[in-house]
C-alpha cells in the first residue's frame, strides 16, 4: 500500500489551489498510485487514467474549479478529476451499482460541469457554456474541453471548433490529449498530421532547411533575421488548429508540471479561444500499462504487482467473438464481405479478421456516420459490407442508416453489439433503444438471437439478404450454446416454437428467451423465439390469435416502441383484441451496475418475469 | 424561348464528350438558359444549379460517366447533371408526383451514383466507391465527390477527409465548390479559411513579403529562386487540405472551362487523393439571382423576365412564421432565451429573430450534432435554448438528443419543423420519424399542435418546462387559426376534447385534426386534439376506455412506432383490451409529390379517414 498522506488532506480543489509546487509533484506521484490501486481492485479504465494524473492536478490547481468549467471529453480520463474533487473515498465504489459512475457525471459531482462517455462533445459543450458566461456576464469564467487525439477525429468535434474559431468574447481552452492512442491504435490523416506536428517537421524543419539556404550568403543574414521575424502568421499558417480561428500553444510535456504549470497560467489570463497540444503517455508510471495501454485500457480486477494474469479456465465465446469468428469464416467463403469499424477493432471482435484480411478491413476512426455512408458507397458496388458498431454509437450514425443505407436499400450488414443493458458503463452506453428507433425506418430487417449459435446463423441470414439488415446482441456470454461451423441461413421472419402450450404465448426477442422458461413451465404457455423484430413471423401469429387468449412480449429493450409494441400493431392491423402484456425495460435511464442484477431489478430475471405473467394470465 | 440546338443533341454523356471546345461553351450556355426557363416553370433549386453549369459540362466531358462515379453533395447543385443525362425531356415533372427527384437518386438514372440530400455524405459515399473499385480491381475508375463550402462543415465530410487521406491505392477527387454559400449566410471558422485561401493571403501574401525583403539584396536573388522552389510543401503545409493526405489544386475559376477542362484532365490521369478548390457564384447567370442568391436558393414558379414579385395577397401565416414571431416575442419577455438554428437561419424562420438578437442567435453551420450539444452547454448555465431544426436534420443529432440532453435533463426546447411529409422534397426530407425515434427517449416531451394558434401555446408550453420538450410542426400553413399574441401555456399531457360523441373516440395527434372531423361527425364519435404524444393525457384516457369501445389514433408520422402506438402501450398497461386502429403513414419511403396528394393516396385525406374509420366502427 502506498503512502497517500498528502492525497489523504485534498477534499476539494481549493486544496489543490493551496499546495506549493514541491507539494504537487508529490500529489501527482500519490494520485498515480491511488488510482493504480484503486483500479486493479474495481476494474474500470486504467491506462488513460494513468495518462492524465499531472493534467488533472494542473488544471484543478490553476483553474478556479468548479467555478472554472472543465469538460473531460469520453470521460475514460477523469478519475484523477473526481478523486481530488471529494470523491477519493467513494473509488472503491466505481461502476458498481449505487456507486460512482465510471463517467463523469452531472448530477454526481459540481465539478462534473458536463457528462460524457460518448466521444467528441466536450469542444460543442464546453463552447456552450462560454456562450452562455458571455450572456450572463461573466467574462472571467474560464471553459476547458480535454480531447483526446482519436476524439478529435469524430465529426461534431470538428463541427465544434469552426463554430468556436469564430466566436467572439468567449473564453475557451481545448486541450488536446495526444496519446496516439484512441482505445484501438489510431488511424487517420489527422492522427499522421499530429505525428508530424511532434516531430517538427512543418514549421521546425522548414525553417532549419531555410537557415541551410541562406548561409552560404553571409550578407543575407540580417534579412535571414527580418524573415524570421516575419515567419509566425506569415509564411506558417503554424497549424490547422490556427487555421479554425485558435491560438495554438505546444506541444508540451503533459507528464512535466514545470510545462504544465506555468502554461495553463499564461493560459488562464490570456482568455480568448486557445488550443493547448499536450502530449501524455497512456499508462505512464505503470510499466505494464506503457507497454501494452490496449490490455490495461479497461481492464477487470486485477494484481498490480503481478499484472492482468491469462485467463485458464476456458469461458465460453462472447457474442464478441461469436461475431469475429463468424466474420473470418464469412469472409473466406465470400470474397465480397468488407468489414468497417469505427475505433472498435478489439471491442467489435475484429482483431483476428484485421490479420487476416487487412484490405477488407477498415477502421475508420471514431466516426459513426462517416462508417455508415462508407459501407453504403461500398455496397454500391455489389459488395457486401458488414459495419461493426455499438447498439449506442449506431446512434451517431441514425440519419445515414435512415438517409443513405436503408433509402437505398442499400446491402449493408449491421453487426449491433452490446444491445441492451452494458453494465458498468451505465446509462450512457445502454442499447436499448436500438429497436425501436431502428423497427420505424422503412426496408430494414432486424434480428435479436436468443443464443450464439443462433447469432451465427442471424448474421449469415442477416448478410446473405440483399438490403439492410441488423442483428443485435448482448455484450458478454450467452447461455453457452455449441456454436457451429457452417454458415448456414435461417428463414427469414420466421420464428422458433420453443415449448407448446395453452391460453399464453410468451413472445421472446432475443436472449431473455432463457429467463422466461420458467414462465412458460409454471402456465404451461407457449415459448416463442421470435428471432426477428422485422419482418414478424405473421404467419406463426395467425395461428396464435386462434389458440391462445393471452400474448405476452419480452424483450431487453426499452418498451416503448418496442418489439412488443411491434406486436401491438399487428394485432390491431389484424383487427384482434388480445390481452397483451409488454416486459421489457421502462421508460427512463437505468445507471450503471451487473447487469442481471439491474434486469432483475426491472423484472426481467426469470422469477419476476414467471410471477408477472403468472399473475397475467390468472 | 432560348434556342437549345445543341444541348437537344444531348441524350447521354458520350455526346458531351465528343463535343469540341467551342461547342462546349456554347453547350454550357443553352444548359443554364434551359434550367433558369425550367425552374421557373417547375420550381425548384435555381441558385446553386446556375452555379455548376461549366462545371457539370467539364465533369461530363472529362470523366467516363457514368462508369466514373459523380457524387453530387445534397445534389442542389445537379440539375445541370441531371439534363446532361438523359432527362432533359423529364426536367418539366420535377419535384412532382411521378416526375423527376429534385435530387440524384440511384433508381432514377444510372448515372445517379449516390442518392444525395442532407448534406456532407458525398465523401463518405465516394470514399466507398473509391474502396470498392480497389477491391474490384477497377484501377481507372474515378470517384468524385462535388461539395460545397457549407457541406463541407458538417462533420461527416471531415470523418470522411479524415479516412481518405490515409486511404491507398484509390481514385478520388473531392471537387469544393466554394460559393460562399449554404442556404443561409456562411457561418465558420473554415469559411473565413477559404476566403483567405482565395484571396491569396496565406501563401501568395507571404511569398510577395519574402520578394520585398529580398529585392533588397541583389545577390540574394538566386537564393530567392531556390527558395521559390522549396517554397512549395516545405513553408507552406499549403493548405489544410494538404494536411488530411489530399493533393489540393487551386482555387480555380468555376465558370471558365478553360481552367477546368485541363486541370481537369490532369486530375483524371494522375488518380490518387485529389482535392481541387472550384470558385463559383450561385445564380451566375441571371443576374437577380446573382444578386439574392437566398431569395433564388428555392423559388417556386416565377417569370425568368420579371423575376420573382411579391405576394400581394396576404396568406395566412405558415408554422415557421408563428415559431419565428413566437420566438421574438418570448426573447423579448425572456432574457435567457437563445436560439439556435445549423444553417437554417431562412428555412426556420429566423431571420427576425437575429435582426433583433444578434448576441442571443448562434448559427453553427451544418452541424446538426454539434447544434444540439452546443444547446446542452448553454442550458447547463440556466440558459434556455430554443434549437430550430427541421425533424428530418434532427435525425443527425439523434445521439445527442439521448445522450447529451435528455439524459442529463437538460432544459432544451426543440423547434421541430417540415415534421410529417414535405411534398416537392421528398423522402430523403419526409419528416415522419420524428415521434418514433423521440418517445422511445426517457424524459423528454413531444408535443403536436393541430393548428397555428396552438403550436405557439404549446412552444410557450415547452419552453416554460425545465427539461428537454420537442414541438413538432408540418410545412406551410395550417387552417389559418388566428394565432394570439400572448404567451401563455397549456397543460403539459393534457389533451383537448373537441367534439363529444359516442362509442368509437377518434385521438388526433397533430394538424390531421381538422382531416379527422367528418370522421367524427360521421359516426358520431368523439373527436380529441391529443396535443401530447408524451406524455399522454392518461386522465382522459382513463375515462374513455370506460364510455368508448374503439379507439381510432391519427398522425401524420409512421405508424411503426408511431404516437398510436403509444396509446396501444398505454391500454396493454392498463390490461384493457379495446379496438384500436392506427392511421398514419405506412412503413415504406414515400416519393416527392403534393402532400395533400400524397397524404390523400396513402388513405389520410378526410374522406378515406371517415370511409376507415366508418369500416372499422361498423
Amino acid at each position: 500500500m502506498t503512502n497517500f498522506s498528502l492525497l489523504e488532506q485534498i477534499n476539494d480543489t481549493a486544496d489543490v489551489r493551496g499546495l506549493s509546487r514541491d507539494q504537487l509533484g508529490q500529489l501527482a506521484q500519490e494520485l498515480r498510485g491511488f488510482i493504480l490501486e484503486s483500479v486493479a481492485q474495481t476494474g474500470g479504465h486504467l491506462s488513460s487514467n494513468l495518462g492524465t494524473v499531472e493534467l488533472a492536478v494542473a488544471l484543478h490547481h490553476v483553474f478556479n474549479t468548479p467555478e472554472d468549467k472543465i469538460v473531460w471529453d469520453v470521460g475514460h480520463q477523469s478519475y484523477g478529476h473526481k478523486i481530488l474533487t471529494g470523491r477519493r473515498e467513494q473509488m472503491h465504489t466505481l461502476r458498481q451499482q449505487g456507486g460512482l459512475s465510471g463517467f463523469p457525471k452531472r448530477s454526481e459531482s459540481p465539478y462534473d460541469a458536463f457528462g460524457t462517455a460518448h466521444s467528441s462533445t466536450s469542444i460543442s459543450a464546453a463552447l456552450g457554456m462560454a456562450a452562455a458566461a458571455r450572456h450572463l456576464g461573466l467574462s472571467q469564467r474560464q471553459h476547458i474541453a480535454v480531447i483526446g487525439d482519436g476524439a478529435l477525429t469524430g465529426g461534431m468535434a470538428f463541427e465544434a471548433m469552426n463554430n468556436a474559431g469564430v466566436t467572439d468574447d468567449i473564453n475557451l481552452l481545448v486541450i488536446l490529449n495526444d496519446n496516439d492512442m484512441s482505445i484501438s491504435p489510431p488511424v487517420g490523416a489527422l492522427n499522421r498530421y499530429l505525428a508530424r506536428l511532434l516531430s517538427g517537421n512543418l514549421v521546425g524543419g522548414a525553417r532549419d532547411k531555410l537557415k541551410k539556404i541562406l548561409k552560404s550568403a553571409p550578407p543575407v543574414l540580417e534579412f535571414a533575421k527580418r524573415f524570421e521575424e516575419h515567419t509566425k502568421g506569415m509564411f506558417v499558417p503554424a497549424t490547422m488548429f490556427e487555421e479554425f480561428g485558435f491560438n495554438y500553444i505546444g506541444p508540451i510535456n503533459g507528464h512535466d508540471l514545470d510545462s504544465l504549470l506555468p502554461t495553463l497560467e499564461n493560459l488562464k489570463h490570456r482568455g480568448g479561444v486557445q488550443f493547448l497540444h499536450v502530449i501524455t503517455k497512456k499508462g505512464q508510471g505503470y510499466k505494464l500499462a506503457e507497454e501494452d495501454p490496449i490490455m490495461y485500457h479497461g481492464p477487470s480486477k486485477f494484481n498490480p504487482q503481478q499484472g492482468i494474469q491469462p485467463t485458464t479456465a476456458p469461458k465460453s465465446p462472447t457474442f464478441t467473438q461469436v461475431f469475429g469468428q463468424w466474420i473470418c469464416d464469412m469472409a473466406e467463403k465470400d470474397w465480397r464481405l468488407v468489414g468497417i469499424t469505427p475505433a472498435m477493432r478489439e471491442g467489435s471482435g475484429l482483431v483476428e479478421f484485421h490479420e487476416r484480411y487487412p484490405s477488407r478491413y477498415f477502421d475508420v476512426g471514431i466516426a459513426e456516420q462517416h462508417a455508415a455512408t462508407f459501407a453504403a458507397g461500398l455496397a454500391c458496388d455489389g459488395l457486401k459490407p458488414v459495419l461493426a458498431i455499438y447498439s449506442t454509437f449506431l446512434q451517431r450514425a441514425y440519419d445515414q442508416v435512415i438517409h443513405d443505407i436503408a433509402l437505398q436499400n442499400l446491402d449493408v450488414t449491421f453487426a449491433i453489439d452490446r444491445a441492451g443493458l452494458v453494465g458498468a458503463d451505465g446509462a450512457t452506453h445502454a442499447g436499448v433503444y436500438d429497436i425501436a428507433y431502428l423497427r420505424c425506418v422503412p426496408q430494414i430487417l432486424i434480428a435479436t438471437p436468443s443464443d450464439e449459435a443462433e447469432a451465427r446463423a442471424l448474421l449469415s441470414t442477416a448478410y446473405q439478404y440483399e438490403g439492410p439488415a441488423a442483428v443485435r446482441y448482448p455484450r458478454g456470454s450467452g447461455i453457452g450454446a455449441v456454436v457451429p461451423t457452417d454458415l448456414d441461413t435461417l428463414p427469414i421472419g420466421k420464428a422458433k416454437v420453443v415449448r407448446e402450450g395453452q391460453k399464453a404465448a410468451i413472445l421472446v426477442f432475443g436472449t431473455l428467451l432463457h429467463a422466461s422458461q420458467l414462465a412458460a413451465e409454471q402456465n404451461n404457455a407457449t415459448l416463442v423465439d421470435m428471432r426477428w423484430v422485422k419482418p414478424l413471423d405473421e404467419a406463426l401469429l395467425t395461428q396464435l390469435i386462434h389458440t391462445h387468449s393471452h400474448f405476452i412480449t419480452v424483450e431487453d429493450s426499452t418498451k416503448v416502441g418496442g418489439a412488443g409494441s411491434a406486436v401491438s400493431e399487428w394485432l390491431s392491423a389484424q383487427g384482434v383484441t388480445k390481452q397483451v402484456l409488454h416486459l421489457g425495460l421502462p421508460d427512463k435511464f437505468i445507471d450503471h451496475g451487473d447487469c442481471a442484477a439491474l434486469y432483475a431489478l426491472n423484472g426481467l430475471d426469470e422469477q419476476s418475469i414467471a410471477s408477472t405473467v403468472s399473475a397475467f394470465v390468472a
